[in-house]
């Protein structure tokens, strides 16, 4: 994620970091230059037909409907998965709590604790598709060959929970506190799953990105008969909108990818760890700070 | 659903797969070549006449908001349903885990476990409207002709879950937890079964086609006075962009449908039956794999 | 409710069932008289003002938003409803599963049970406005001169569960999960008299209806001078996108009304009566099936 | 509230019961009356420059798009704020119940309800910023000088349910369902003040009603041309459209106050006491009628 | 928060308290001062090239499409953010309501009520990123140099709590219904959190500011040729309605700052000392009031 404030003037014409700029380049580039081929054909040959807007106008805005509900549909997946991490954080916190009133054996509580952390940076593993990560790796070696790791971690705390209601540690109550309570990190848990197990339909990818290339190709034939030379200027301004936020979109929609753009996974496991490090015993570390304005 | 990344520039102009082209086609070629037609018609015999394009704006415009809205309903139909079936994964585990906690009984557990497996494939077979589905038919043989073989399923847990409350198998406790996560499933099987039961308004289905053919077949009016002979291509254009997307609008609010684009139920399924295998003492099936970037 | 598969062309075409255009027909053709009386006189006597189209374009666009905005309103209300009766349908479901765990007197169970069904009709026939009910009659007759007879059908419930508590017929984990069913059948019964008893505010309707016949009526002035004599036609056109889409809007926003596409009640009651046949030892009813398309 | 059917032909064209022109038939004369003057100037010294439309269409769209937001944003509150008060309707019916099956005392259970409908009657009193209400002065006269009426009337609730529990007359079982529920209502309460606390943002207001103003006075400029002396009637349609409904808007944003649009909450205290009634054993009171089409 | 009536004539001329326009008069100052001088450079030397307004259109829309997103998702944050501070204060009442049931020992029960302000100043004071906070400072001086404030503050709490239960003080009744409120504080805090520590996307920001100042630096080509010296004014206008909307968005994104368009949490904190007052045996403070229309 980008941490950033409020682009300020000389910011907006020269910010790259962030930008999506250098991943429509290409695209942007060919855009223009078959723009101003065409524009080069129909000086010098006339061969262009001139087309007027209308059609353009109710394509424009067709097109710009169906952009907007991606946009729409893929912030929804980045801040729905956003929600699901704030709402994993909260429940580490309160299963902390909980398991101070109602298990009194400080050895229990600790295990859990620990093999909860595992589970967080296991899950995190898996929705991000990493083959080594070192946080894994030291925590929950024993889990890495599993079918499905972060499951297992909470089935190890499962099992120490079922041991203790067995052996009279912890009482009914405080079962049936821990046991929501892993239901609904559970819950979450298979929310992240299946934001990152489901893109979004392939056939808005087609579509889409067949519009608008579309759109952009055909433009110089509305363009040119009254912009002139102009026209490869405004065929790029409209392709850098739409190709823009086609790929903002695309990147948005991955809530769990690499891009600069996806959520701060490490920075909310930290989150978790110092606000477990109390519970623990243990001195909290620093929180992550962003890295050139990225936290990762 | 179509497992893809995002189309590369060949691919836009040539993959078939996952594309509504196929299925619109033939409305496609008969919108376009009745465009050519009148354009013909029009050269000869000057009969057509040409309209300005302000109506066929606003027209467009409006037709583009329905479409639009359309889209958007279709589409948190799919995304519902997916969030559905991602809660009963989370739910299958959260019983799989309290059933460890408060049922000692081993046999008890597993009974319960593979009926709730029984269950997930029975739902899935009442979704799809299959009539033979070869793990319904293994898992609950004796279930398939009852009136409602899912609920019959989730009976047969509770009965197990009624008579081991009643001789003291599970306590007070474990009765209120276990209950209450058979309720979270009934609930998101009936959510499953309204998706499914409860198309789009049909009213909405005749306006939309109706109003995206009329728009068709007048279009030509607007644009055979500024674009002739290309009249027909962007005829098509716009036949494209609008019939297209009323078809990934028609697939996606289906989504237990047979299409491409219906949601993966089947690996839905196999990811419980891997989460549940070492509740069950079981080795972990392997997880359904894409075919030819489809995912059933 | 209309269940069809999606029209094919000749439907499209013809399709009266389901269609809103028998409900539009009569001010549909005064639109299109008046714009032909409009164009004849323009014709004959030149006293029709010529508009340009730039205040049509915005007015329309203005226009569209709105029955935008109405249409996602009643769409939003038609499926909070279906949703409330889906979550009934699993509520009941529930209801059932719960008491075999938690009340061991079949007498009890079957009596409740039965009254839930009672519940279920007296309020389809609350929301639907019904006077006399077959199935209400036969289930409840002395329940229908209530001041309110779902809430008399809940409280005869709640007096069985009170009296079965007190008499230590079911325990307190029994008398807590049983509440906690009534009183989120009692949220969703009440979320439907919501539904029912709150209209979309009748300041819309006026806004809406007003500026849509004033479009109707202005807008031969600005087609007019291009279109000459197809003027009616295009006026009926756009009238019919804009009074249809205002006519389904209408009818959606009231889903317990007796419209075509109002929701199918019976059908969930008839789909809970089959849901609770095996827990009452009875044989459950076939279930309902359209009727010339129609779910009532 | 207004209870009205759909307005029929001649209702549409006179209504004033409900519709918004009142509210803003001053500005809207002024709007008029200005385009008309400019005409004039126009036709006597053509002073007025002639723009063309573009910018208008822009800039129509854009004031569109943000009073479609505006709009959407207090239908928003106001549904809200109808849900918070069925759902308060639905709390009150489960707590009468709750009561009955956890409260063997019928001292305690009348005690209790009655000041639960007294906290009704307080919460409308205090969302509608009324002084003198007739129905809080007979059930709380000795709350209403607290800081916080309707919190007063739940803390004697609580106190009711904390002495009752100390004293062995409720269980473990019925305490907290019992204080759930408190805290159920105590959500709604909290969520009916914030929403009549915290208006739209001010700045909304501001740059909506700066940019349709703004809008309606250049819009003579860009009609002139074409429409000569009927500019004064196209401008006020536009300013028809806009102004109502940002006035439509501002009344739903206020679901509380004494607009015609405003909630029934007098209405739905009725129903809670029609609710109550039997549990109290009075007779229920007749439900509120609407008064000349007015529901309060 | 700004807390004011409707505008009224006089004030939406002339209002700035709570306006946009005083952030953003230095760029529209800019943008209206470069139109003049391309006006100035067309009229003398005819440099300017004179667009036809369609790519100008779509362009305007795709623009109003966007900026309509980013409104809408800035407004979400800030409401949802009033949301969750809504709960906090239902969640703090209700605290106090459960201690008094399940809590018999007044003075634990002051301790915790306390401490809950406590949190609900350090929350507060997180949130908004101070470092020296009047009212944190003398509630919890020893807890500001933790790692996590407000965490430590519910750590307290629940440590009363363990410490409770063990020795028997609340029950198991209890400490169920106070550790889950607890947990929900714990959720509402995490979603504050998540609110203030996640930005929209900063890829948003700049493409929405990159496109916005396009648009204002291109438009005067397309208007220049009709408005003539006009041009300027209309510019200004546009780039107020864009840049109005982008600053308005950016502020309400923020809905923890500084600004005055930020939630009033100093009013709440202060509505949930008064709400804890009674249960406290203090004297309720007096609500703060807006001071030139500001509550802070």
């Amino acid at each position: 994620m980008i941490i950033r404030d409020k682009p300020r003037a000389w910011e907006l014409a020269f910010a790259m970091r962030g930008s999506v700029l250098p991943h429509i380049a290409l695209p942007l580039l060919g855009v223009v230059a078959l723009a101003g081929v065409m524009v080069l054909l129909d000086h010098h040959f006339g061969v262009l037909p001139h087309i007027e807007g209308i059609p353009f106008t109710v394509f424009g805005i067709a097109l710009s409907l169906f952009l907007s509900f991606r946009n729409n549909a893929a912030y929804d997946r980045w801040w729905e998965a956003r929600k699901l991490w704030g709402g994993l954080l909260a429940d580490l916190r309160s299963l902390a709590r909980e398991l101070e009133v109602f298990a009194p054996d400080q050895a229990l509580r600790h295990r859990i604790l620990l093999q909860s952390l595992a589970f967080l940076h296991l899950h995190r593993r898996q929705l991000r598709r990493l083959t080594d990560d070192a946080e894994a790796q030291s925590r929950a070696p024993e889990l890495l060959a599993d079918p499905h790791p972060p499951c297992s971690a909470l089935n190890l705390i499962n099992a120490d929970l079922a041991q203790a209601y067995a052996s009279g540690q912890i009482d009914g109550f405080g079962a049936r506190s821990l046991t929501a309570r892993l239901a609904s990190i559970a819950l979450a848990q298979a929310g992240c799953e299946r934001i990152a197990g489901t893109p979004l339909p392939f056939v808005y990818s087609l579509l889409i990105y067949r519009t608008t290339y579309l759109f952009c190709l055909l433009l110089p034939m509305a363009l040119v008969g009254s912009s002139g030379w102009l026209t490869p200027l405004f065929v790029g301004i409209v392709a850098y909108v739409f190709l823009g936020l086609a790929e903002v979109t695309e990147e948005l929609s991955h809530p769990f990818g690499s891009t600069l753009n996806a959520l701060p996974l490490d920075a909310i496991c930290r989150a978790a760890e110092i606000s477990l490090a109390p519970h623990l015993g243990q001195e909290a570390p620093k929180p992550l700070q962003p890295n050139d304005f990225h936290l990762s």
